[in-house]
């Protein structure tokens, strides 16, 4: 079992530089030409093949419709996805609307939300209220949620979905879920994101605008 | 200049954490604290803050108001970022009314839409055409960018803001963007991110039933 969060992360994204090349007409595919597509070294991309025992051909590359299908069943994706969404605010509706989970195979069977002004609006998904979500999760067999409820309610809602058996979290709200049982979260922080961008710009800049004043004063020394 | 992406990711989270410490009535706090808080060892928020050059005191640990300035100081939170947002659909609209933006000092000036319909809606923002854009990046001299147009779209419009002056991009399109000139990238891919997700918790399922077999056997073993 491979448990590196960075591999598993690269073979979603050299599965989706796969089906950009197939739909491009390719057949076979290097792993030279998939490092590319993707920023990596080629022996990167080997090396993460060969944890999973995936082997390529020295003359003839990979078989893109094989290689598709191995990544697929790796990933758990070669079955249709179930996963709840709680809180269907600005956020919560807008995913339920977001078209690429469809496209990978992620199918948002229900959404719950507190307010009733939002159950039964035209999301394309039912919104039901909150007090079915526990039941709704235990009769399905849900194991995936996203959770976009406001941070004041983040933990509360997350303890209700962990004891009705949910096993992974998409975490939107910006607070630190504590977590008792085991179940996986991922802390998608859209502030935090930006936050951090904008640290290594201004990086960035003040490294160049120093290369800029050492050159400068080495023009000095010079003339 | 600090360069590893964990650890400034680190400081936002730290910073987070001190403002619930905060609006609790502390006034000093010591490095454990915040470990606890963040889930980190209290060993790791040192060596974060002494790469920073952040002193604490042993006996009195942090004072909370003055760790906040200096962090948000590193982060460049202590003035207002100026971004705009490319792409006004379903994600790109939800982002324009995200609260937490703005809460974190964050201001998106203008977004941008091909599509008249979305242009001078009640978004809050006002929605310009795309040929503002550049103009526009180039009179406000804005270094930031939030991406949300359709895969298609995206190389495309990522060139013309890059070479309008923007130096920092949060991509939402599901498509890795060739970066020519130095430009900042942090792609978020919803998509993806649900799907590592689904790999551990399957992981994490397999390595318990793959226990609790063991664990039979060795039950059988005995009896």
């Amino acid at each position: 079992m491979v448990t590196n969060k960075n591999c598993v992360l690269r073979l979603s994204r050299y599965k989706n530089a796969l089906h950009r090349f197939k739909s491009l007409g390719f057949f076979k595919i290097f792993s030279s030409y998939l490092a590319d597509a993707v920023g990596v070294t080629s022996a990167q991309v080997r090396k993460d093949f060969s944890l999973f025992n995936i082997m390529g051909n020295k003359r003839g590359g990979y078989v893109i419709e094989q290689l598709i299908e191995k990544l697929n069943d790796i990933l758990g994706k070669n079955e249709v996805q179930q996963v709840v969404l709680v809180g269907a605010g600005n956020l919560g509706s807008a995913l339920l609307k977001y078209k690429n989970f469809e496209k990978e195979g992620i199918k948002v069977e229900a959404a719950f939300d507190i307010d009733p002004a939002k159950q039964n609006s035209k999301m394309g998904v039912e919104v039901l209220p909150l007090e079915r979500l526990v039941p709704f999760i235990k009769d399905h067999g849900i194991r995936i949620a996203i959770l976009c409820v406001p941070d004041i309610a983040a933990q509360q809602t997350f303890d209700l979905m962990c004891k009705a058996g949910i096993k992974g979290v998409l975490n939107f709200s910006p607070i630190e879920l504590k977590v008792t049982d085991g179940c996986i979260v991922t802390n998608v922080n859209l502030a935090v994101e930006l936050e951090n961008m904008i640290y290594f710009v201004n990086a960035q800049d003040k490294a160049g605008q120093a290369a800029l004043r050492d050159n400068e004063e080495g023009i000095s020394a010079i003339s």
